[in-house]
């Protein structure tokens, strides 16, 4: 019997601006990555999320990211390590808060874009984060890239680790995602991007783009979340899924 | 044997911007109210605030306000309560996050500039930094202006309420402050604000303006955060209460 | 032979996040209000909107707001006359700079939301803004409600002014509008919009609530751009008019 | 007859938080960089920066930045440079309305902080920059560092270019400044720093910290507006440049 979780980024609108259909996508998978503030997630926003996933049962993580509204914290931002390590804690902090009151909690920390991309290779951004989970809540996994510095720099802290792998991206023969300057990066066909889960989810296999088959363990998968068709991907993701006999649940 | 409380603002720094001698105003008073990063203080600000406030036994308080950087939330802003309860539970949950990495913990709130003007009127954004504070952490008590509807509709909601009065602000014969376009409404001379102080926490009485002298029942005293003077005030306040007698301690 | 403009805010998306169809919109309306950076509007975005009026032959306006992103200008913001004096400056030579790059040119003023709401009541902040065009771009129109203390305010200061009048909001017999609180302060029904546009644009009259016929005498007409339907309601209006034997073309 | 310009960077206050002494600084150099509100600067302090350059006779630069607020424009942002030339326009087109409104006008254009640093080396940003000035006000130099990538770029694009040295910055042997993480990076003496901009103003000269003399050719002389000794620094190295016979005026 498998068991994997499918995670997807909500709580993205920001006061007159929307993004996303939160409740849908809420249901369709069983964990939210709840924007914190710093790069998108108004109050209101963050509080709803917390509330269908209240009703849902779905998982919340947060999602913290640079101070950076303008550009969503999809910029590399080259900062302090013990500034980051506060922004962190502060957006942590936000979101239990608004969680709790709306009956559920924090279960875990994805860090979000650029934040994301730079603490998967930057020792020093990446100790930043640890620190700031280990500062307020030790218990909280951290979904990482698979073979990522903060993977390994997480583990030697001490910190639980949840390695994930994407939905609708390509990769590369040796584990790492394709770059999404090249146009083949983003998987679009439903039908092939359900074949790249059920063969990572049931098999723990992945295909490069050039053929070769590697092997992932993934305890967790991505589906992207501010796209027209997320929801419906979520969705074929998971009836997939549950048809070939895998459990989607948290991973908490 | 009587015994008060003395507060004061830190925090309130952003970035490069600094504001205030945060580490001698916590060495200074019993009660500090930490920005919460909405109208000033960023995370790195409320960290070291809360650990001087730690190292000095001085309680912390959560200062939210406004989101208004650019008007220091002082400006009043037309909120929805719903947006307004999310935005206090936001700031409140950001703070004690930092609070706990900082070895100490949130033990009251107090909302900062406009946000306290306003609540000491009108209901509805009173209800909703209750709302607030219900929300997340109902055994928090809110330091208001006594005789403010704020005060009374906390009490009715079963939140402890903390009156407090201002070391260095006029009074008019009703209670009420001194409006701030007067220009004798704020004290400026050390030997009149210290003796304002002593009547108050001695007697419990104040001489308002016009020569009456009225009962003012208050747990607290704010001496203000951010002005030149402002330390060497609070150290003046608390060294003239303790010479007679006042023991200078948090009201937690 | 008559000929009115149409108005329609545009520009109003920020980052990631989209809102409304600028280049429609700018196709269907006569002049387009550019949001400034405040309120909404990031620097791609306007200009963007600039180059597709530039390209459309509409009229460009600067759109300034209150500096509050999160309640997009829509909330009353207590401000000092001589800040918003300067903010509005501010935002009107970002617009002209942008405008200028795409090809184009600001044309006229009209105040966004709060802003537009507050000044036509209160003449501190009227006059501050009027204060800001009389100092960079006197000869730019400033277009306001009929009847506004900002109206009156400009007249006397040498501005000239431009009378607008909405395209799907109700009016008391007063000329005022009616409340938003109202259920029927907004008009949805396209017949019945173009019907009140046409009354308005071909007889000068509008009929109120109580069915009272009033007089209103308008040289633009505003069509809200942020809803679902805008686009549709900007054109049918145009349509109707140009049926009509209105021409629709920017007052400048 | 020697002339040379002395620039400093003013109006980085913002709201309630002040930072250096513009009035003092306007007056003892010829040239003033003015934060355009992206890293620091709201209207209120630009405007107020305008009407002392206005009266003090000093040219008034813009002083574009990252939209950093919190980090105060000096971390590097991985930008879009289409992006970056809107935003650069955006801050320079509200400056010019500023400078207008207070009865000067901009006259040169010097990138600031991290934004600065980056344009010295990634042609793409700087290109980015150029294409801004180019858009909007082609005549308006560029004030950039000898041998920079945008110095380059700007010249071959047809802007002039205005090459900078520094007061206060030791340099290495091939004209580069010695980074900030080096103890020895900031000239801290008075007696030191005027000696330096004395060899570099008459003799076009900088002696390296291995004690190498070059060569520097330098038509304006930067010194930092944000430091407590900023404004002595200023005044000392007019008057050692003055006693020496070199006029301090702007290069415009």
């Amino acid at each position: 019997m498998t068991t994997i979780d499918l995670n997807a980024d909500v709580g993205e609108s920001f006061g007159r601006w929307s993004l996303g259909d939160d409740a849908a996508m809420i249901s369709a998978v069983s964990s939210v990555n709840v924007a914190c503030g710093f790069h998108a997630g108004d109050a209101g926003t963050m509080y709803a999320a917390c509330l269908s996933a209240a009703r849902a049962g779905t998982a919340v993580g947060a999602h913290p990211g640079y101070r950076d509204l303008s550009g969503f914290g999809r910029r590399a931002l080259d900062m302090e390590p013990e500034l980051l390590t506060g922004e962190v804690i502060y957006q942590i902090g936000a979101l239990q808060s608004l969680a709790l009151a709306a009956g559920t909690r924090v279960s875990y920390v994805k860090p979000h874009g650029a934040l994301y991309n730079t603490i998967a290779h930057d020792p020093r951004q990446a100790q930043a984060v640890i620190n700031a989970v280990l500062a307020v809540s030790p218990d909280l996994p951290l979904v990482v890239l698979p073979g990522s510095v903060v993977e390994k720099l997480a583990g030697g802290a001490g910190l639980r680790t949840v390695a994930e792998a994407f939905a609708d991206r390509a990769y590369n023969a040796d584990g790492t995602l394709l770059s999404r300057t090249r146009p083949d990066a983003v998987l679009e066909d439903l039908g092939e991007i359900t074949d790249h889960v059920l063969r990572l989810a049931v098999d723990g296999k992945i295909q490069a783009v050039d053929g070769t088959v590697i092997d992932v363990v993934a305890e967790s998968i991505c589906v992207h979340g501010d796209t027209p068709g997320a929801v419906a991907m979520g969705q074929a993701v998971r009836t997939a899924l549950e048809e070939h006999g895998v459990t989607v649940a948290s991973f908490i």
